[in-house]
């Protein structure tokens, strides 16, 4: 896919907050995502400080001649517009270009049509952008795949299949939430070392899953696979995911069918969807396999996914206990990962996923599983951070972290950043640690 | 649950098929469906060899006052009557029992507004009943858990959790299609035995596994637990399901997350819905422990479950080559079994699944896992069946299957039956297994 000139990093918006440098979303980026509003659930693309109302535009007649794209974007989620494709998207992004930049010529009048339609930011109740169908979770990262096997299967950290199969499981649908979203500790069966019998208590092994997640645009028919080269095609953008975990639940559950109850009680999602048409400057060679690795099955390798298949997305994740939010402490950054350190690449994911027939459908979500990097300070989860507990990280309240607490806070964002293309930012995926039964509804 | 006049088994219906001792569909069963006719997607309900669309029903007024249940007759789906809870459910069964009993007064005037609205059931192109939000498959029968690790972990056939946790796992909803509909052969990673590397290539151990499903009714909010008295009020009614396995993609896959494109090419449902109040005569016992095995946790335990948590469902799985259709033979039954065999009861794998919170919605399906039972003739699938190909069985006409073979037949079915009640038959589940790639769409 070429870069056009959506992607000119000398563009600038009328919206003077995209035009900072620190900015999530600069013109160049466009990220979609659904607010909840007084009118329901609505399509919006955000703009710097702001989110521009898709539904008001398509009635306001601001799409022209009504077409397949302005129409799905009276719908109250994504979906119908990831079921039309990489050109519908590209379409859109064209036109919103057009409609959101600066011109040498005021642009006045279209400008004037597009302001009342502007919604500030921090005033939007952001919401889940499409009904997750299926939600599966991938253990794309080498290096956590390692980390978690080495604490569980000393012998054998890397189980015989890892290079050759993307390992992936499906996830629970339901139980996603969008970011902001308030996490419950669960309760469930866990066993304590040194115990004969498991008992049902709260999770004392509560962890976030830093990951990043791709959403399905395009679907396939059952029965029909997807060929490596054509997977992009079936795929919408990218959000930031978490994957809460409760470790305890998850280490006397998960054998042999695989993790259950231990991430079913809540998945947080990033609100806004970053299309593959913004990632475009940013594509990147998939990882490179260390000499000995063997090449993957013919099925998962192209010229064109080995060339341009990963994406250099940074992340980050931030904790904030409740004492440091009293004291007004910024949150504490205690990672930094990149989407390059994913042994797979989201097309390689995509085909995988589709080589028995399985069909995906628009609004699918696939997770990365957690980014976690060769390094220490790269670790994706806490149970790598501390090493299972054994190595306690350090807050600068001087509070220690084993796993989650009550009152935790974790933040995790992510941006595309490199010299000669502008910033893309992702926003961020928050969630803060509650216990006690659910308020009644 | 009481009895009420709708288990009489002395009751009989005006549609005379109905009526014959065989009959699936007496008028003490009334399992509910949804057909797709020329006017969409309709509710309905099976009588003898016949389906009530309940949609016409509902137009043509036969409910007198529109209430909710008559409301959900309007949706193309079963989910919406699922989300009204027992009370609607009992309701319903309690209004279609009336209407469709045969009465000394002959009822002329009710029988002449809904015979018109009778459509045979071979004329139906019946669909799943419900959009599946979330599809969880558990491995309930003890006796198929130990056969299984017997073949995989010989040293350690039931892993420790096993009594204690009911093992379950999230499985694919999109690819769950009705009974009736061609199972394409999935191609995977594979590893012979005596190969160094795996090869990408059609499943040569493909499966098929006797399962029943429960379809959940009143859904819960995410982080709200369901007690196990309540486990049965959020519990609609029960179809077969076939979940369709390559074992040899099973074999590579699984470890460490679980079965994953091994199952997700294909699960196959019945259409017919046999709700709980259909059920209620065949309550019998949870499965009972034998000395030595540990009690269940108290959140999955109580004296209700303990004596009436089970089901006394018939199984059976029948096999037919393309042979045996051509020369005109009946389906070889392969195996019996009983749903009594399941160490855990639907209330407790409810239950379970919600006991971190983790929201259940309307048409969310729980299947029980192979239905296995003690005896060789009772295994609910090929792998135990052939003990892993090593003791093939052999058909009618003297081929022999160690795992199916394309234009291989399979057909699930069951029936509750016991002294003094009424036969409630659930219909079959059917798919025959195809091969090559799918049709262009």
């Amino acid at each position: 896919m070429p870069l056009d000139d959506t992607h000119d990093p000398t563009l600038r918006s009328w919206v003077a907050s995209a035009n900072t440098a620190s900015a999530d979303f600069a013109i160049q980026n466009l990220p979609l995502g659904v607010f909840a509003g007084a009118r329901g659930r609505r399509v919006c693309a955000a703009i710097g400080d702001a989110a521009l109302d898709l539904h008001a535009c398509a009635e306001e007649g601001l799409f022209g001649s009504p077409d397949e794209a302005s129409q799905a974007c009276l719908a109250g989620s994504l979906d119908a517009l990831m079921a039309l494709g990489p050109e519908a998207s590209r379409a859109l992004r064209g036109r919103l270009s057009a409609w959101l930049r600066a011109r040498r010529d005021g642009g006045h009048e279209l400008r004037a049509r597009l302001e009342p339609l502007l919604v500030p930011l921090d005033s939007l109740r952001l919401c889940v952008p499409a009904p997750v169908g299926d939600y599966t979770d991938f253990y794309a990262s080498v290096f956590h795949a390692t980390n978690v096997g080495s604490m569980f299967r000393p012998d054998e950290p890397l189980l015989p299949n890892y290079k050759y199969v993307p390992i992936g499981y499906h996830g629970r649908a339901s139980s996603i939430v969008v970011s902001g979203t308030p996490v419950r500790r669960p309760s469930g069966q866990l066993k304590r070392d040194d115990a004969m019998e498991p008992e049902f208590a709260a999770s004392r092994r509560l962890d976030y899953e830093l990951e990043v997640g791709a959403w399905v645009g395009r679907g396939n028919a059952l029965g029909t696979p997807i060929p490596i080269d054509e997977a992009e095609q079936h795929l919408f953008g990218l959000s930031l995911v978490n994957d809460w975990s409760a470790r305890d639940i998850q280490q006397w559950e998960y054998q042999p069918l695989g993790p259950f109850l231990a991430k079913s009680f809540a998945t947080s999602v990033s609100p806004w969807v970053v299309t593959l048409e913004a990632l475009e400057p940013f594509r990147t060679p998939a990882f490179r396999r260390p000499d000995g690795d063997p090449a993957p099955l013919p099925y998962l390798d192209s010229p064109r996914n080995r060339d341009a298949g990963g994406i250099d997305l940074r992340l980050e994740v931030a904790l904030r206990t409740a004492r440091m939010r009293e004291e007004g402490a910024a949150p504490h950054v205690v990672s930094r990962s990149s989407l390059r350190h994913l042994y797979w690449t989201f097309a390689q994911l995509l085909t995988h996923h589709g080589s028995n027939g399985c069909n995906l459908r628009p609004g699918d979500l696939l997770a990365s599983g957690t980014v976690s990097g060769p390094t220490r300070d790269s670790r994706g989860c806490l149970l790598e951070l501390t090493w299972r507990g054994s190595e306690p990280i350090t807050m600068p309240t001087g509070e220690v972290r084993r796993f989650l607490e009550d009152g935790d806070e974790v933040t995790l964002s992510g941006a595309c950043e490199r010299e000669g293309a502008a910033r893309v930012g992702f926003g961020s995926c928050r969630g803060v640690i509650v216990n006690g039964p659910a308020a009644a509804t």
